[in-house]
């Protein structure tokens, strides 16, 4: 097997780009691809600050990394979630990166952003433990980003990560999470711009960047993922792929670029209506308090919280 | 097990419907399907005479045998496509069916229709085997139905049909095949009404109708269905609905209601532009001869069939 640039022997292969690659040229196709989406969605510039989130897995540190070697000004945020060993290892991770390279890390833990543990609020509320980490996650970004005086959130989300939930979305034809599926979502009252440049990148390569560069990562899966659905869909994708090649890219990619605008009726708006939560004015979807407000109310702790806006 | 109608002793369970039935409701759950399915759509009605196209297969012998029973006015066409054994079977099933019950059918050799083999046309062709029997098949059902008066040209696809095309053309974001699925095709200049009343039973639902009815259907594949992606399609839906019962008519019916309307841009119409074939005055995309009477034209048999237009 041969790098498909330098003809050199080729340790990655990478059939759906046709090629193979050396070390070398795997590291130079990865920074690529990541540079491309950069610039193909005008992601955000060099005066831009950008806030981007990192749990220690092999997709935020991928971007951590590319970001940092490339100059952006970058802080990152790691949200301890206080799941046991898997947090402290997540942290610890950070924690050395950051130090190691002298780079920006701010580390908040649930329990001090909410007041609560994290399994209180699961007891409290009956969202997914997935759907509720998510939830309160993007919230404490966009406002740590917005305290931090930042001008993009940056999150790690890859190619297998968005074709799982695009197919989620047509399975289920979500409309509203159809529309809004895009790598940047623009800045609107409440919110800050919100970009993914890793979209060209699977989970195997971003795999193999953090492996050849020697970044460690925090290895086995989430304690509190058991039941995700989307895992579901990522296995369904790869069997897809495994015998169609090329086919995940295709799916993403013309959805972004032929399929989406057809369906959004409003542009990309991402709230129906220019609802605020009259707490902290983060946006609604009925003029209600917002779901990480609702879940802090005195009054929500301990109930069941049936009551609370699904936001 | 029991029956969820009568609580006797249950055979098929049906956990998508959270129903069991006996063979005697199960019987009648097939009936009621295909029977909301014709209301709902408004297919048909006693009325209207209907060509159904009868390949011998559990699907069309189901409709075949629910719609004689309701007396309805049928004409089944047989198309023989001359694939040895396979279709010798397949010819003796629906005589065989067609006799016993006093129904009308017509036996159509493709040889006669086109008035050269399938093997000759692959070879002057090459378009994929399945996609040339079905364009060729599609032609000469609405053609005979035409020629024998009726109004109506029904077929046997059911709902594992209808998903996986539906997987098919999401994945690949087929936006013109996407417009136009739908269980009717009304009718249009040179196009006859055309129908499709068991999409709402799966596979295995009209293998178990065929079964309890003592039907004989041919079984074994086509000879010719090596490299189809249909059954790619099939057996990954299969996949999905077995980690998640109940999304497969979930997929193909909320894509009816909710979704299909926002991406037709003129409606249901069946060609982009009124095109007709300048020789038998059958649709075509681009005002050339249609596909079936390119193949016929005395130039394309012997030649490689690159020119012809891609119907």
């Amino acid at each position: 097997m041969k790098c498909t640039v330098c003809g050199e022997p080729a340790r990655i292969n990478a059939p759906r780009h046709n090629s193979k690659f050396c070390e070398r040229h795997f590291l130079r196709f990865v920074f690529r691809q990541v540079w491309r989406t950069i610039e193909e969605y005008r992601m955000f510039t060099h005066r831009d600050t950008l806030l981007l989130g990192v749990s220690g897995g092999k997709d935020s540190m991928t971007a951590w990394n590319i970001l940092a070697e490339q100059g952006y000004t970058v802080h990152a945020v790691h949200i301890d979630m206080g799941f046991g060993d898997y947090s402290r290892r997540s942290e610890e991770i950070v924690r050395t990166f950051a130090a190691a390279r002298d780079l920006a890390l701010s580390v908040q833990t649930f329990e001090e952003l909410m007041g609560f543990t994290f399994q209180h609020a699961l007891q409290i509320h009956r969202r997914r433990a997935c759907a509720l980490c998510g939830t309160v996650r993007r919230y404490f970004l966009n406002r740590l980003a917005r305290d931090l005086g930042c001008t993009v959130v940056v999150t790690g989300h890859n190619l297998d990560d968005e074709t799982a939930t695009l197919l989620g979305n047509v399975l289920h034809w979500q409309m509203g999470y159809l529309e809004r599926q895009y790598p940047v979502l623009e800045a609107e009252a409440g919110l800050l711009r919100k970009v993914k440049p890793l979209v060209k990148l699977t989970d195997e390569e971003t795999g193999w960047y953090v492996k050849l560069r020697n970044i460690d990562t925090v290895s086995g899966t989430c304690p509190y993922s058991r039941g995700a659905t989307s895992p579901v869909y990522k296995d369904i994708m790869g069997e897809i792929e495994k015998r169609m090649i090329g086919i995940k890219a295709d799916f993403y990619f013309n959805y972004l670029n032929r399929m989406r605008e057809q369906l959004s009726s409003g542009g990309s708006s991402r709230a129906d209506k220019n609802y605020f939560c009259p707490e902290c004015g983060y946006r609604t979807l009925k003029g209600e308090l917002c779901f990480v407000c609702s879940l802090k109310r005195p009054a929500a702790r301990g109930s069941d919280g049936s009551s609370l806006p699904a936001d």
